[in-house]
């Protein structure tokens, strides 16, 4: 439970914050505000760019906080700029950091209580899959979209970040 | 590794099907061919909607058929309609439904050969996070998010799709 989270959920966040700088340096050569890119969307009734970044990082946090069994730090929802996202992502990586494998064991099943749903639970691998993983690469792709919608010259490979390829052993 | 693989990709499939069909039903209010949806995209230079679901499709036969160790069926990406692509979907769980949890055992460690970059591989949990996982969500995302964006009238409930929420105990 720990490996499918933990480690995987830094590395998404880590590249996040990686394709933010990105768009630092697009906004600031077409000379516009942060405050623009952190209020687009790709619908009207959809959540902001600011939103998706900062639901990214709380369901990271929520997802391995609540399967450790460990209390969640609360962030104010508060990001204006680029730079504070930036911030709220090393927050978030500094709090997984803090988590060790051993407060995973057992927790498939653990029960998650579903704070939006008072008196209803989840066990822990049904909510590692349903609402976690699910939801965090959900707010990590829209992000995204958001920002090739808007014509960034990003790429998949600016999602799919930094893996580690070993060579063949045959 | 079949309990964050097999389940949870034929119900995020089972969401997309029933994705389909509510675009089925815009797209004949709106008296519009499935061409035009099969074709639209978020960015020029961005996958369409056709191949964004032929990918999801690949991505849960691919990840799951990998770690398992068997072969992968092929399927041709000669889908011109959003039926035909609710059959992919269909073919595709069919295909998860053979595999058998004893097959995943162990496959944590198992190496897997990467296609698309000859002599290289990646271990079967590092496969799973970055090139499984991450990229399955990305086109069912991406997929949802072009509906959205041409002002289809679905919600994250309908991207979450089923779950069983159940009493807490205490």
């Amino acid at each position: 439970m720990y490996n499918v989270t933990v480690p995987e959920f830094k590395r998404s966040l880590l590249t996040l914050k990686g394709i933010l700088v990105k768009a630092g340096a697009f906004l600031a050569e077409k000379k516009i505000e942060d405050s623009v890119l952190l209020n687009a969307r790709l619908a009207l009734d959809q959540f902001s760019f600011v939103k998706q970044v900062q639901i990214t990082c709380d369901n990271a946090k929520g997802t391995a906080g609540r399967l450790a069994g460990v209390e969640l730090p609360k962030m104010e929802d508060n990001e204006e700029t680029l730079k504070a996202l930036e911030e709220r992502i090393d927050k978030t990586i500094a709090f997984l950091d803090t988590l060790q494998p051993e407060q995973f064991e057992g927790s498939e099943e653990r029960e998650i209580p579903i704070y939006f749903m008072p008196g209803k639970m989840l066990y822990g691998l049904e909510y590692l899959n349903t609402m976690g993983l699910a939801n965090f690469y959900f707010h990590l792709t829209t992000a995204y979209s958001i920002l090739r919608h808007n014509g960034m010259n990003i790429g998949k490979a600016d999602y799919m970040g930094q893996v580690e390829f070993h060579d063949e052993k045959k």
